[in-house]
């Protein structure tokens, strides 16, 4: 390939158009993004010119989607009239199900692949953007395609193939479970005035993505609500058993289990 | 006061020991423990002297009860017929109204103040005790008490007065309902074998506390369940409304409310 369409240049399109460059991209790299953005990544060379999206998709050999959900969804209804036939397009939402669906039913002209690189900072926007962002992190692609992959793991990252409703029941668990936790938590804690006193390290620790910004989580939660609902359910009974046990030697069983849990996730 | 006893040399005790004698303490120091940790903090010079505690406690102006809590219970059913006359015994147990209402049954000849410090490290033992252990953390006292408060400040803890009641509410929110969210949700992300594939740090940060040896919340379990069967009634609770709120948009005043907590619980 030899030009990309990044479309969303925020820390995650713009780490991705660095990386590219540093895995040895020579081609042309356009940014459709908010003017801001736009300044910004144009200033830091983290794109070559900026278009609106339609001209960007019809230069474009490539189009990474790595706007909100919402932006990406919007930009796959857009986009199959203005694409190269035969181009990529691939995104970087944090759910996979209704993207992937939504590019079945919209494109036609263009081949997709669902992508979700598992990899961020506490700092958003492309003034953060990083060439090194993906290093050493996962990657889910929801289909194989021999074009893309080469280029993922010359950026450093780990390729996961998972179908998406894989993908969304696994990061309902590992991400969005605990997002929702730590509101929660949060919250309860909120209930106690003087529970500052005496926090320590696991009530900071265990609250810290509560204030992790709604935006991003809006989209999350309407796009992926009934895997949701089901690890928030088996959740919950996990607790309700740990309640019930209190008193109880099982109590000890369900440390262990949980401790050989958290062992196994950090192989 | 001109001699100190300590009851449980391990993290704890061997670090207040070092603490007190970096703040200025000349007196004797006295330690009752098992062999090993005895050898241990004689080794590293932390006490001076290794007693039984009858004999420790009949030549101690304080003790000091940094044992588990159950040891800590039935050192206060030993102790009384062997104190000095108005001594002070204070202990550093993670709950304290089973220990306060034990020390009132129990106690005549001594005076007792409930204490809490909270302050640890990831190793426990006598060899990771540390002088600074207590600077800029927490320490809750039960009661005043002219005598040990400046102490206490001296060693650079931040003195916190609650009843035994408060103390124990806030702690079960704050420190025992994260350990027991934190071992339910490893349990829960235990199920789904291919989680390690696509955890983040969301899910390593949170299920970090899930490795904790059971011994020592076996104690706190049983010393503490009321509040702590109340904390996880408030939280499951929270957790039901955020899962009812999935598609609503009363899940943005959620997600602002508990992001004010978390900001305040950090001021």
């Amino acid at each position: 390939m030899n030009s990309v369409s990044i479309a969303g240049v925020g820390l995650m399109g713009g780490s991705f158009a660095l990386a590219l460059r540093k895995a040895g991209f020579r081609g042309r790299i356009t940014g459709v993004s908010s003017p801001a953005a736009i300044e910004a990544a144009l200033a830091r060379g983290v794109i070559d010119e900026a278009l609106p999206l339609d001209e960007a998709a019809a230069g474009a050999d490539w189009i990474y989607l790595a706007r909100p959900i919402g932006g990406i969804l919007a930009s796959l209804d857009a986009l199959d009239p203005h694409v190269k036939p035969g181009a990529l397009i691939t995104d970087a939402g944090s759910t996979k199900r209704a993207i992937v669906d939504r590019a079945a039913a919209a494109i036609h002209r263009a081949r997709f692949v669902g992508g979700h690189p598992l990899a961020g900072k506490e700092s958003s926007g492309v003034e953060h953007a990083d060439a090194n962002l993906f290093r050493g992190r996962p990657y889910v692609l929801t289909s194989r395609d021999a074009e893309l992959e080469p280029w993922i793991e010359r950026i450093g990252a780990r390729l996961v193939f998972l179908s998406p409703e894989e993908h969304d029941r696994l990061v309902a668990v590992t991400s969005h479970l605990p997002q929702l936790i730590s509101t929660a938590l949060a919250s309860v804690i909120g209930t106690e005035p003087d529970a500052a006193q005496v926090a320590g390290p696991a009530a900071l620790d265990l609250t810290r993505l509560a204030a992790s910004p709604y935006e991003i989580w809006s989209d999350i939660f309407s796009t992926n609500a009934e895997p949701i609902d089901t690890a928030l359910a088996a959740f919950i009974a996990k607790l309700e058993e740990l309640r019930a046990a209190l008193h109880s030697p099982t109590m000890e069983q369900a440390f262990d289990q949980a401790a050989a849990a958290a062992k196994a996730l950090r192989r």
